[in-house]
């Protein structure tokens, strides 16, 4: 726990009502031969910031993803699950709405029209078609679920006689903190933006009625962060456009009298947590698949949900050109790719994971042979392969044509025993902190991502030690209580 | 010709060798019936400037694009073409290559590679492949051919005596100057650039080589021109990226100790010539075609090349939801569209095409019936008709996700004689001169854009009156003559 959080911050939180706001809770309940069961929610915000909300008796509210969140969220007065059930050390307050009204603020709003509008997705000739459809779903989703989740954050506030501190996480819930604010204009708002924010041009696709709907949310914000200073500046500079005093010095922005300060806090990880995954018997088990995968062969491995994003064909178009190339290298690499679907309900999503399949099965007929598959892509959720893949591969491929931060690099990089190489694009918010020890590409360029496969293949053992130390270095340095001591010292300075 | 220059700028080019560059040239040569035919191009560039070429004796430099350009030109040593044949009054200088590198150039990296990156268009998680096959063409097409426009324009210097005027237009050439700088570093360069330029994050599509290459290019300019403000400053941003020293205050450019200027010159239109064609003999009985489709009917125009940029579909779906919204204008309104394919090489271009006509089709079949064919889509190239068109619309639809200009509504407005609203993409650069007296929109707003339909429908005359007066007043202060005269005076502050 004193990990976590500096001294002086522990006491800072002894007299304050946490709140934590965000679409996706700590917690999921689901159904097993008729019993219901939680789960904890993984990843290193949940891992991070839920000892703090136990430790403090703080409250997360998040929508009920599942029909047993609402069923469990249901039986409770004003939807307030005590957590865990049998020995209850904080609550989770669940926003549950109806399945066409969650389907319209998640899956029409916030993906795919703002996911893909942060990170310059749109095919623009085409898409998006903002038609009374988006605009109904806007109305009727976006805005409603942002009032729910209001609404709950007021009840809490209300609750409780300590000063509230409320976090606000990401795009799901831009509108949220307007409405708080309207109710309550004293309480203290941050939110985090876990995604990139575009520049000014792009960001105006989106109607002005919804940007400056958004621009009023997050301005009622008095801290409002980024991963990088880039998506900080691009945000300042839409506020600009949108008509506010801007602070470009002070990096704040001043909204009838008051300010909102905008900062970056680049998300890190839990080493503890990864060293534990990777040390896990399951994963140990499974290192045992990816050594057989990988024989004697020199291993390319790249891990992401098949987000539009994340430029997974790119990544295998890069490879065969490597391997058309560098005939030499037939039989001697392999090239090995984990992931999960994801948001599979939007069509933008299920035709890229048509696409995927493509390349893949294109480069192994047409390099492959009996002895040697050029390319294994396992299409599943699977957190220890991930790990044991880690471990042991030679490269690490990550390539997001645009992506908020990018932990993988500094996962991977922790845990890996093979002085692998890391290629990043130079689009991943990562980027900024790894440059000087990654193969920087730019995502769009096929031809440099093969000529860096082609470098990784041939590096020596003493660059490859030297790139790996270097990355092990800042990520030990920079760690996940690194972001959120940063947040609270900052909160702190503001109340 | 007086009317074109101020006197003193005319003093000015007495001594001056003027050499304009060009990838579309003034004239083009044709073959009909086994004889060759020269043709004018058309268009407010190609009249505005050409009387100055022939007035000074300069020089025009251009790619053949015809079988016959490249003929006639090889019938001349230097490919130098004097023009008109029998009576000449200056000189095409053609550049001439090879069939397969000129695609490269043009159909590879001029567009869509280039175009679609400053019109925001790429579909960026598939596209666009930066292969092998790119590079090829980067090298073998782009840089090939703009180093045979370097040669040809090093060769008119060297031919005259007097002091080299040189203007440089457009993406074709973004390579050029720079190649004619390293051989004459004292001559003078101007370059304008007819399209916007992208933000840098969207700038940085294009792989870091080929953005140097192209910024060493522009920076070879002692002044660089584009249409608008925004455009200018997204230009310094993606200068101070590549590392140069950017002066915001005076927009310039600062490489090797030597300055660009990046100054903003809204084109405009000449009047004369479009009053020429709207009273025209030929324009005359193209009235009659529109004047039948119209009928009694509230007439919507549009008129583009079928670029993607030009956001054609959307304009459809927007009149189609005007349509669903609004039965009581069945059989009331008729929208007309012309336009002429273009780029048809380029696969892009080709599908787009073929999507145009699913919204027409859909709207005849849905509402449409014996007596009433709501859309009337003519698709070829008749400036007769179009002109024809702009006298008679009472609603001008122009709704580009993005265009550098778009001089539409200026002609339009001109002509008109039936005090037409129009409907105008705020994206359209136009739109910071006009915004005052169109109905502005945003080009991805289907929504938008059909209660935009709505409000022109219901307009009064008053309002009508008062905005096509206000448009009028603006255009005629400012024409194709302000655009030349601006540059020349700014080029005379230099030499």
């Amino acid at each position: 726990m004193t990990k976590v959080l500096q001294e002086h911050l522990m006491k800072f939180l002894e007299d304050k009502n946490l709140i934590i706001v965000s679409n996706r809770g700590p917690v999921e309940f689901s159904r097993d031969n008729g019993k219901i069961f939680m789960k904890r929610g993984a990843g290193g915000l949940v891992s991070t910031i839920l000892p703090l909300v136990e430790r403090f008796e703080g409250v997360w509210v998040s929508s009920a993803m599942t029909l047993e969140d609402a069923e469990v969220a249901l039986g409770y007065p004003e939807n307030r699950v005590p957590v865990p059930l049998d020995d209850p050390k904080f609550n989770v307050s669940f926003v549950v709405v109806d399945r066409e009204v969650y389907e319209d603020y998640y899956s029409v709003i916030s993906n795919p029209l703002l996911w893909f509008l942060q990170h310059y997705m749109w095919n623009t000739p085409y898409g998006p078609d903002i038609d009374e459809r988006i605009y109904d779903a806007w109305d009727k989703g976006y805005v409603h679920v942002n009032r729910e989740f209001a609404s709950r954050v007021i009840q809490e506030v209300d609750k409780n006689d300590k000063e509230p501190l409320i976090m606000l996480q990401d795009y799901h819930l831009y509108l949220c903190p307007g409405f708080i604010k309207k109710e309550m204009p004293e309480v203290f708002l941050s939110h985090f933006i876990h995604i990139p924010w575009p520049q000014r041009d792009y960001f105006k696709i989106l109607p002005e009625g919804m940007r400056d709907a958004i621009m009023e949310g997050l301005l009622s914000n008095r801290i409002l962060g980024f991963h990088i200073d880039r998506y900080c500046n691009n945000f300042l500079e839409c506020c600009e456009d949108s008509g506010y005093d801007v602070d470009y010095e002070e990096r704040s922005v001043i909204r009838d009298g008051e300010r909102t300060f905008v900062k970056s806090y680049p998300i890190s990880i839990d080493p503890e947590s990864i060293y534990r995954t990777a040390n896990s018997h399951l994963a140990m088990e499974k290192e045992d698949l990816v050594k057989r995968l990988k024989g004697d062969m020199f291993l390319i491995y790249r891990t992401d949900r098949a987000d539009l994003s994340k430029n997974i064909i790119r990544g295998f178009k890069a490879y065969e050109l490597f391997l058309r190339e560098h005939p030499e290298f037939h039989g001697r690499v392999k090239f090995l790719a984990t992931g999960k679907p994801t948001r599979q309900q939007i069509r933008e999503y299920r035709e890229y994971m048509d696409k995927i399949s493509e390349p893949v099965d294109d480069i192994n007929r047409r390099y492959g042979n009996e002895e040697w598959k050029p390319v294994e892509y396992i299409c599943r959720a699977d957190y220890e392969l991930v790990a044991a893949a880690f471990k042991r591969y030679d490269c690490l491929l990550v390539n997001p044509i645009a992506d908020g931060m990018n932990i993988v690099p500094k996962e991977a990089s922790l845990i890996n025993e093979e002085d692998g190489l890391i290629i990043l694009s130079k689009n991943a918010g990562c980027y900024e902190e790894l440059s000087d020890d990654v193969i920087g590409v730019n995502p769009f360029d096929v031809k440099e991502t093969a000529d860096a496969l082609y470098y990784a293949v041939k590096a020596d053992m003493a660059e490859r030690k030297k790139r790996v130390q270097g990355l092990r270095e800042k990520v030990v340095k920079r760690t996940i209580y690194n972001w959120i001591n940063e947040q609270f010292n900052d909160f702190k300075k503001l109340i």
